[in-house]
């Protein structure tokens, strides 16, 4: 009987478990180099067990975005403010909201070179390959760049014929040339 | 007259400049840093000025793929080096064809944190967005890496309703989740 | 009925977000490397609405050296504490003031190279004309620096023609040349 | 009567050096950095006494943008090369001219942080009012970035009321809002 | 008489300390740097006299798997979750379980290099044999690299015939080529 | 009949490509890091078309052993160096012999972290799973460490059930406990 | 009248002011680079208005020695303590004057290069006439160092004919020659 | 009166300043990145008036060792832990028995390059006569390593017949020759 | 007979030797940071067995400036060109004299922080009391710094009573407030 | 007979092998970072196969002060250059002898961090006990530093009981206490 009420505790452990892993959460560590505001929205997210794509839906936004949002990597506008204090149930009395429309003090939300394996793979590809995107975008554009601030991401999930996932990003920039002065 | 001469002189220096001035060319202060078949056929390509659209279609393969090999930071199939000896007219007694069939050591050409502009937006990219695609991809996918080794990429070129060009780079890796060992 | 009471909730956040959100405000994880008085600046500025082109006006002063102030690279003169006391109606218990007075320790309020895009931009300046600024500025002056002690800064706004806006930053320092000795 | 001699000759070297002494040239020890070209183009620059100033007048550009092309950090057009070849008198069969007109590769002419004083002061500036200019940029246009790709800079002399000259730097680049997306 | 009750005391102190010394338990100086529950994990660890070993019998999963998954380093599944809760008499209340499940932040656990002596004998085999291992794999796989994420590790002891105990890791990932495009 | 040998020539030269695809080879820009013997090693095994397997063979010593001897990272003994002579038919009169039996300076064949795609994976083992192997050595052998002195390894081939290849990389170091004093 | 009171209230915050802007203060962001007791020291200091130049002449010694034991980089004799103690009234309860004695852990009050601009140029002399000064002393002394801890040093004041104020600052450090061994 | 009151004051803060004035105690800035029975050992050491050398030879092990151990870089044998326990009578309750005998985290307890000048010596020592001492070990040894494992050190102190005292570092280690494999 | 022909030879050498070693000569290691005409100028005093201090007195100038200039990091007036050429026998063919005259790309002569143990001293007198001559100079001084760049530097040698040598440097910089802006 | 021919070849190719096999030499990728006469020592060191003990012999130095003078790291006396001018049969007419008397431009031998592992073993000693020297040191003399100038050092060997060598340093440094200034 006591075996029964262990397996029961354990399917119960299990069963919430299962329910709350795909969520993205913010890891404990790296709360000091982020603004406040970001512990905050990421527990309002988990406690109600809400994705990235839920959020970006409700606010009409990408999901890239929305996750930067919640890293203080991008500022929210105050529809935005509006829309995430309403879906996340924030408090208005905390300066949460405030804060978000803050202009963020972007790109230090994580240490470069990246040691997170995931994220280093981005860095070696810029690494790899970057000389080679020069080249090619040199030849079809001029001299310039691809903006980093008008820019846009897309992330999506492709299913090849074998049936493997595979991750596809979309990075969108203007092009800027440069002036001659 | 000697005018005449001279603005003559300049109109033809003009046309020189114009019809090279699309073409990627290797900054002679990164030589050391690539593989020496690298310059060789960096001068083949401004010889005959081919750009890497016309090398990576005589090749079928993308043209950022082309650009990394002549970066030395991708590997050259045999029938690769038989079109690109064709195509470059390179001499078949150099062995630059016996080189870039050799295992790249890939990452070097250039420094990082990248100080080339254009580079650095991309590496820019990853510092500001790099947590924020991690998360969404987790949710999206699970626990793992989208790879850069298994992986395609491609530069396109959009114009928007203004007539504004924009850079369109697609980054698109399988995904592989960590093993549970 | 709700959704009437809802619409207007909203539309309240809206509207206070939008008086903020041209303020700039303090973020919460650089203020370990800011002296004290910078969060009790920032929070009275951003609890009375200021600009700092409102201060700069109050204090007879730059907004750069303001800002610049408030971020502990620079010092108040005593005349600086009576009018900041006043306008951000600082308790003259707390002792703001006198840290304010204080001989700052500048040099940390962020990291170099900068991670943050725009200031990044300004680092990308130097890095990429530092030597054309140099040998511009040898033929016109000799051989010296310009100070930037015996320096002045302002930020300007300018619209061109086709009405978008630049960002015009004026850096005067006094010429020093080498001594001989 | 050697004595006199000499002492011509002593007058003869002062005033040849006298000569040069306005001109920039390059350092030996950094050639190496740069761009093949760039230490072709300062050495006909010195042989023909000519300053960023003259060379500026001739190109119609600005005298920053001359010593960035010299420096290899920006592209010269077609009508540039052909003015230099002119004014330089630079043999038409090097490769000079078609070098100038490849793509730059930026951003590797000294290192950082600068270690040359005159450099060090531009970049201490950054460091020292990094965040003063984000903050009144952020409150004078919003969320965005000063581009410095879209960009003009130049160096201007004056002259205070006791007679002492100070070095005016005016950067402006074009105003770059974030996307939102 | 006092003497017989120190001895015995001091008996029952390395009675104690002889217990627990097997044990691996977790640095205070190096908690910050990992997830809030790596230290919950460990002290429960510590109380129980457990070791990897039988922690890793209890989750049928490897030793090293289990190490990196209390020093935040992997991902607990669902039943992981309910085991190690079960095994280590967590509080169902707290939310250790659910942050074990959340997608680590990985490779923050130490500095790099490292400077604990038996880590850093890893990284410099990497430094002395990486080009040996590159070269060796190249000739026996091609052109890839051995996978990270899709790998398997675990450590053995072996004792040699002079009775000399040796450290065996096994390091198994799956070959990954690079991809044509 | 041009085009048949047009094709008769590209068969050719993919044949030889073929032939030599296998091979490991030295990227000439690394040539400057290691001793002046590693380049003529190098080349007599491609000239004679010899893996690391059929060195190794030769010589009784494992792939590892030998890749890290033809790269500065490993010393030969006499005997290795009278059988290298023989098989690679080095001429005694160079002292490539001499210099083989010098004591190695090792460490500098590339840099740390490792740009290498390769030998980064080994790099991020030693990141992610440092303190894991640790903890599991402590908890098996005490306070010490593997040596990577009295030290093999291995590198072997294993083909799964579904037919994908599997690296496996053999450590084994002799155990060395911290000394008391 | 209110006018008259303000006035009279921001008179007594500028003359309160101005008695206290010529005392060096410690930064409230470097504390935790310090001794503890760094902190005691220099807040006693300000509340008793005290230079280090009264202070160094109540304990007989350099300003510069005195402001270096404030920062916890020299060490104070019992003599110095007692001193202390009775100057600024430190509570002997406290362990300050214990701490004082402690052998010093010396090198650690600000980041490497400075980013202060006082000290920054301290450190520009170093690079920019390190080898000046070693050329200069081999000459006049042999082979050897001057001493950084058999050292003196000293700040002056001199005025020049035109009224500008130098800073004069001695190193005297006694002369190690080499040994020979 | 109050004159012999001082002096007699005066007097008690020298005695007791030079009691304690012989004695390595923990800088307060740097507890951070050590185990937290540091401080507790050291508070314990400082209270009880007790060098180094007491506590050698107390547990009858070398200086070096035990100095070592309160800095947490060596083991605590479970006869150590009691001894210690007893000597420094602490209380049996805290935890800091169980942590000396931890698997100590090494390498953490200064930054590298040392900036203590003390340590920094050693550093310099390394740095200027690495080379030598490896060619000279090689020539004695052969190719291998001198343990830092299986090693003893020792302090001394010498006077030489001008009365100058000496340090004499004695570092021991097991030779290690590398295997051949 | 031939012993002393021996004996003769080794006086011989040994005398060449005491004359040459009281020169700074250049370590031919670093010709490559310095300019050009360095190695130049070094050659030239040591064929000329000159000191630096014999070369001030011809050039009027202080011996610490001359080595500068030797170095690379000061500039030549015409004067001292021609008063070098002429002392030191330059040909004036070559342009030794002009490229002295050039700007000073300084900085660059050695590495920072420095591994020459002379030069170190410095930079550690820098570490150690930075934040002490700032406090004392902001006291005396007020807001500002030191100028590097009006300033002037010498070397003295002192003996003290027991007739041990001291090396005296003297750094006087003009004073430069912060400017009010 | 052939066999008996490449048999004997093989021995004598194993019997030279043998002969050199114990002496250091120098790695060919370091040459640059020393001074031009390291070349040329080790080259005469090696053809006449002497060990820096024979050297050393010779000269009557230490083993260790001889290998650091042909690694550049110590200066040689006029006796030295006579002495090792005869010994390893310099020719006079180089500059070998003048310049090994120059003043060693010392600390460029090798990379801090070490790589080579015999060299990382001696900082990783100072990593791990730097502070447990320090406070022992301070214990035992006071407030200070052991000279690295004022310095003699020698390798020994040891065997212990069971036959195993053991490397053994001495490190012996004059004591200079910190000046009260």
């Amino acid at each position: 009987m006591a075996d029964n009420m262990q397996r029961a505790r354990r399917n119960s452990i299990v069963h919430i478990a299962e329910q709350r892993q795909n969520l993205a959460s913010l890891d404990s560590s790296i709360i000091d180099r982020l603004p406040s505001y970001s512990a905050a929205l990421f527990e309002a997210k988990t406690a109600m067990r809400l994705t990235f794509e839920d959020i970006a839906r409700a606010l009409g936004r990408s999901e890239v975005a929305v996750a930067a949002l919640f890293y203080g990597q991008a500022r929210a506008s105050p529809e935005d403010v509006a829309r995430l204090t309403e879906l996340l149930k924030l408090s208005p009395e905390t300066n949460v909201a405030a804060q978000m429309m803050g202009f963020p003090d972007r790109g230090r939300s994580g240490p470069m070179p990246p040691v997170e394996p995931l994220i280093y793979r981005l860095y070696e590809i810029v690494q790899n390959y970057g000389y080679a995107f020069k080249a090619v975008i040199n030849e079809k554009f001029g001299d310039g760049i691809m903006s980093a601030i008008c820019f846009h991401s897309k992330v999506e999930k492709e299913v090849d014929e074998t049936g493997s996932p595979w991750v596809v990003i979309t990075l969108k920039g203007k092009w800027l040339p440069f002036s001659r002065f």
